[in-house]
């Protein structure tokens, strides 16, 4: 072997930056493996197409399997994104025995164990470093570094678009939909923004975290999701009287047989770490049991932190086949955890209720929280309008049972002294 | 082979911490590398002493010999600290052909890359991950997941002990000697504190993350290091008025074929990251060409987060002996840089001095810098007192030559109106 051939499939923005630091670094990389790395093969949609990487014509091809079956790739990586099909053609790369790395937290997310069953089968390397935090080392280091420890817990802000959003709204006063559109703007959110604003690419980045903290298989199915979109900047305000942030954070607790696995707004303490991360930035904080606790910080998207993930993993591949070393799998999936449902966890919560403004208004909620073992920890009127003879409730709750909580929202929706239950938010810490 | 057999030097806290990891998880940790892992052997001082973890009687020792060329001993974990004999027990392990862990930043910073090599020749593991940051995973990173990237700076919060004493000195007022004996107290400074607060233990630190960084041969000799000792609760006061913190810093900038490598207090603009680490926690601020700017972040001491580091090299080693895999060198510190001497750094600087209160003392120390290319950003005159007739400037000067603000410092000395150079203190972003 003179070479070891690595095959592109896509050349977006993150495709042509791991393309440029492949041809511009080669002999860097070259020292680093021990042998050269050439790429041979490019997927792309239309070949004819102007780019801005200037790649030898020969390079690119229109047909996946001059990439997933070509004799000279032995290392296939994938950043065409999108769930299909991308999925088809890491499995037909891993079946003609190529070594798979990919950026694609959704088939990881959806598909990962599949894969990483079939890549063992194979006796090949499958690696998804960019696929979480982009450039921030997860992956190895919850295959690895944090081995010995069980993780207790994971609360993380793994979605840049909404942090800025959040940000915006927080720091600025901006409502939510002049901070999306500031956002869309600068290019930190796409024009259908669904997926970052509602939480899903939140839920399959967690859904892969928490399958290598726990060891064991998390689909996005077992994570409940709730995204920004009903947040107001009044929110903001009144948390931060309270000395809260509000974030959306993944979150993932172990509870002995059982892992909370959630997504949504939470009020955060605003001294602590995570509520400090502002902007598109990431941060993961997890707590081991020997390591205690850790925070990694930095850029979550971009082409040049995901090539960064891309080549890191393309390396440790790499020396791998030029040491003739196996691709031993690094963390087995064989805990046994059920998800916890929502209407079972305990927490306390922040409710925004918009009421009559009259005596007994309060004492009618207070009885419908109390009925349902609700309780309350602080109330601040607000608001108060002589002419719609309305207010705002500000409500803040001990430790209840959602289940609780969410019975009683129903029947304070029914009183009428209350005109509408404005926002409801979990409080963390 | 039915076990990996495990030699412990040294049965501190740490090394108690490590036992009783390998002890308690024994069957997790089996499962993690496919065969057991057996303490075969620990080094003490004395077998007889009376010791909080339970070992049977025959697992103690008082001779290296019955560790390093133990036959049944496949690993040898380093936990015994000091420069000497550790490096020697390193070295007869090494020749023997043994793996070996280190949680020993002083023999590492030192001898690296000595171990390293006769390692390489013998075809064993060296790791040393509870080097430096304790269980922030650190090295295994920049082995292996920023390989791809050109480090250009690293600042770094490498020392909890000084760390706690400058939140303290920061946050309470307290002066330098109070805030040490607090931590004396609460057992985060050891009696003799020398190695932490002279900056000495941010030295070896700095040493080893450099090397790996830069991918050369750093000597902690080629590090320059001031400890914290002469700042003042006052110094902390007047960098809070110029948006400062202060915090002690170990520093490493690529300029082209040279590295400033320094360790010293430092001013850093207060809403920067480092700024809001408190307390004991280390923070690693590292930025790459590719990843962009990452920071880790956690407890960088302790038996246990130490343990957890010490146990993530176990694990990589056992596997790689168990599935036959060679223990190749992660990174070839084959660069030849030079470390730039500190009289050639350009910074920003912060001046307190103790002046005679009159008429023409601001003129005579500006032009004292003036004359030597020194151009001040902004004066406060602070603590007139007029029965001494004496008063503070506190001066911040726009980025100068470090050997041009040494001699102004000096000629500043020399006049008449000045009583002191109470301070000055480098600045940084």
């Amino acid at each position: 072997m003179n070479n070891i051939g690595i095959g592109l499939l896509g050349l977006g923005v993150v495709g042509s930056a791991a393309a440029e630091v492949l041809l511009s670094k080669v002999d860097k990389l070259a020292e680093q493996v021990g042998i050269p790395l050439i790429l041979q093969k490019v997927l792309v949609r239309d070949v004819n197409k102007q780019r801005t990487i200037k790649l030898e014509p020969h390079l690119l091809t229109e047909h996946a399997g001059e990439v997933v079956a070509n004799p000279e790739v032995d290392i296939v990586i994938e950043v065409m994104g999108g769930e299909h099909p991308a999925l088809e053609y890491m499995k037909q790369a891993i079946a003609n025995g190529k070594h798979v790395i990919t950026a694609n937290k959704e088939v990881i997310a959806k598909y990962g164990y599949e894969l990483l069953s079939l890549a063992q089968k194979r006796n090949v390397g499958l690696r998804y470093e960019a696929s979480v935090g982009s450039g921030i080392p997860l992956i190895s280091p919850f295959q690895q570094d944090l081995a010995a420890n069980d993780i207790s817990t994971i609360y993380a802000i793994l979605n840049g678009t909404t942090n800025y959003i959040l940000t915006q709204m927080s720091q600025e006063g901006l409502d939510f939909t002049s901070a999306l559109k500031q956002a869309q703007e600068l290019g930190y959110a796409e024009a259908n923004p669904a997926n970052d604003i509602e939480g899903t690419d939140a839920v399959y980045k967690l859904a892969i975290l928490s399958s290598l903290a726990f060891h064991t298989v998390v689909s996005p199915k077992d994570i409940y999701c709730e995204g920004i979109s009903r947040l107001q900047a009044k929110d903001f305000r009144y948390a931060r009287e309270f000395g809260y942030a509000i974030k959306l954070l993944a979150i993932a607790k172990r509870d002995r047989g059982a892992i909370e696995l959630r997504v949504h707004p939470v009020f955060i303490p605003e001294d602590s770490q995570l509520a400090k991360v502002n902007g598109v930035y990431n941060a993961i904080q997890v707590e081991g049991s020997l390591a205690g606790r850790l925070i990694f910080y930095g850029q979550g998207a971009g082409a040049l932190p995901t090539s960064s993930a891309i080549m890191a993993d393309v390396l440790i591949i790499a020396r791998n086949i030029h040491y003739g070393r196996s691709n031993i799998p690094q963390v087995e999936l064989n805990q046994k955890l059920t998800a916890k449902p929502i209407s079972d966890i305990e927490i306390r919560y922040y409710f925004r209720l918009t009421v009559i403004d009259r005596p007994g208004t309060l004492a009618k909620i207070s009885k419908v929280l109390g009925d349902n073992s609700v309780s309350i920890s602080s109330v601040i009127q607000k608001e108060s309008d002589l002419k719609s003879q309305t207010a705002v409730l500000v409500i803040m709750t001990h430790t209840a049972e959602e289940k609780s909580v969410q019975k009683a929202l129903e029947e304070i929706k029914g009183l009428t002294v209350v005109k509408e239950v404005s926002n409801f938010i979990r409080v963390e810490g």
